[in-house]
């Protein structure tokens, strides 16, 4: 597998296009008669348009997304319907599509009518730039962003076992409301890869529990999260494990992004887990160190607060024991073994506290954490809780 | 039901006392031969004072407590159950008491051992000073304090239905790690009701779940909390619904002083859930708007973002429909209905706005949510996300 230029146009297929109005922006891709699958929220409360994205994919076929930040569109009720369904019909009107293969994305903020005003023309606008390159699909990943400090994407080409193929694409945005199960995070993935509905539906939901659903900002579960995988099939390859794991590395790339990406970040924190009596125990103990308020905050102040990261697998729900508990905290440089087996090893002062304090200082900070009673392993990413994610947040919607 | 003077010592048998030095706090109470119950963390890890306790307790039976801040005692090992029991023994051996009888409680920061040699002159300082008296409940209320701003105590006295006096006292302390089923918080609370430990455990129980389990500061789930009821019985009266009534309203009282003294709160973040379909539900909705950080957040920047409300009672996992919820801002002084069944009725600009937005600039702010669906009722409380929570946390244990 290779990284390789384009986004989402690194498929030959696709046409990209993006527009953006103060706070507004809206993207267009168009993909036609692709085969595709969607994963969306598990919040209760969903947004119109994705009502609208769940009905048009139900057929298993899409041929153009329209997606808009500033936003939501949740909270919107008839109005909202309404809206989210223009959106669709100006795409359809304008490319001589049928209204039902066009899915429709949102995000911003929740329970304020959209102004179609300014969404209408950066539909026409979008549209207007249309085209197959690099410069697209960045257009298209900048105009969803909404808090998002850095447009994201990423493509790859690999080769099937039997030979053949085959490019994966894609874009996402994220930033805030980032939690398990997904937080305000779309996602756009492209490809060739020759699969039925049904099969891209097992690849991605496999692919978007290890990556998407192990990334946590704040913890709080958007409304709108949507993830579609959209394909061609003109590579003629098959769904093999290179394809998946070609698959799982995008998505885990562009989960990786929304992390470092996340409100007010100033470090990437990655939860690597082992040990778990189950996969389930090891996603729940990984989940719940990376979105502990006390261990974001101490890796924001730069503190080996190891008790903080045992409390935290504590709570998690997953079978622990004090007694067999292991601890490591590293970055790119080096890492420093805290906990052996429920006995804590680094004194203070000591040349590994004063190591563990340097590694804290560094922007991505590794905990290693060996539960030690089975084989469930884990990994999950988040950042740091900072000042300016107060900030932020405190004043987003006026 | 009235207030009455003496926090814990408003029971007379009992004895308080308290004594500090730099971080380290003790606070010894004694209640001889008092029938007795408790409730613990749920955190799978527990400190070494929690298994002491827990086994103290056992019985139904205690004579004095010994409780420190500065430090957990907790992922300490063997030694740290060495030293939990030298805690409850120093306390035995100077006031002639059975060992087994004495439970011990600990606050503070996780996997660092406890300073003997600063506790231990502590317990004989605190012991020292062991009296019945306003000024003796409310030194024990101080010597517990952590991040606490203030000391929390509270007593009533109230008259059962059979015309019997009965007196309650409680004093507490929380701050940071406060999270549904409690955080780092500890609460001794002294009674004369005549109640066997069976009894006592009941009405505990009862008291906890719609009380201190309904606090949230920060979501992380302490490995420490304990919550002790003790009494002499000397009231010659039994548990009825008026003192069921007064132990929910003193449990109450101190879970709202701590949700009011969250680590770096600058508002008091009240939640009224009706129309659930359950208790369970309300309760679930309650905690998931009062831990929302995006709510926490909106708050502090005096913010009215419904959007977030709604969207977290939809992630709540509570049943919900969006057309039938509604939701008022209130104060102390005014209340503004901001959606109704599902409609957002407040427009801006307009004066609800305004009076929206003066709301939100309160210290007290009401989210009152109805979901419109059955009866389950719940509050909970909280306090919003301020720049003073992460640079508090961010610097703890350094």
């Amino acid at each position: 597998m290779k990284i390789i230029e384009g986004g989402i146009c690194a498929v030959g297929e696709v046409l990209a296009g993006g527009a953006c109005e103060d706070e507004f922006g809206v993207a267009v891709i168009v993909f036609k008669d692709s085969n595709a699958s969607a994963v969306f929220t598990s919040n209760k409360l969903v947004a119109a348009p994705v009502i609208i994205t769940r009905e048009a994919i139900n057929n298993g076929k899409l041929s153009a997304i329209v997606a808009n930040s500033g936003n939501a569109n949740c909270f919107t009720g008839t109005d909202g319907m309404e809206d989210a369904m223009s959106m669709a019909q100006e795409v359809a009107d304008n490319l001589v599509l049928d209204v039902k293969d066009v899915a429709v994305a949102s995000t911003g903020i929740i329970g304020r009518k959209l102004p179609m005003e300014i969404i209408t023309p950066l539909i026409k606008k979008a549209i207007n730039n249309l085209e197959n390159s690099n410069k697209a699909s960045t257009y298209a990943a900048e105009a969803i962003m909404t808090t998002d400090t850095f447009s994201k994407e990423i493509s790859v080409e690999t080769e099937l076992k039997n030979g053949k193929k085959v490019r994966i694409g894609g874009i996402t945005k994220g930033s805030g409301m980032i939690a398990p199960n997904m937080g305000t995070m779309l996602s756009f993935i492209t490809t060739d890869i020759d699969a039925t509905p049904n099969e891209l539906k097992i690849a991605l939901k496999k692919a978007v529990e290890s990556t998407f659903n192990m990334i946590v900002v704040d913890g709080d579960e958007s409304t709108n999260d949507t993830v579609v995988l959209m394909t061609s099939g003109s590579s003629g390859g098959s769904i093999d494990e290179t394809f998946q794991e070609a698959l799982e590395y995008v998505c885990s790339r562009l989960a990786r992004m929304i992390a470092t990406d996340g409100e007010g970040a100033t470090k990437l924190i990655e939860v690597q887990l082992t040990g778990a009596t189950t996969t389930k125990d090891a996603r729940s103990a990984a989940k719940a160190v990376v979105s502990s308020s006390l261990v974001k905050t101490a890796v924001f102040g730069a503190d080996p607060n190891w008790g903080r990261i045992v409390a935290a697998v504590g709570y998690s729900g997953a079978d622990m024991d004090e007694n067999s508990i292991s601890i490591c905290l590293g970055s790119d440089k080096k890492t420093v073994k805290i906990v052996d087996k429920g006995v804590v090893i680094v004194t203070e002062p000591s040349k590994d506290h004063e190591d563990a304090e340097e590694i804290m200082k560094e922007n991505h900070i590794k905990i290693m954490i060996d539960i030690g009673l089975g084989d469930g392993l884990a990994t999950a990413y988040g950042c740091d809780l900072s000042y300016e994610y107060v900030s932020i947040n405190a004043e987003y919607s006026t």
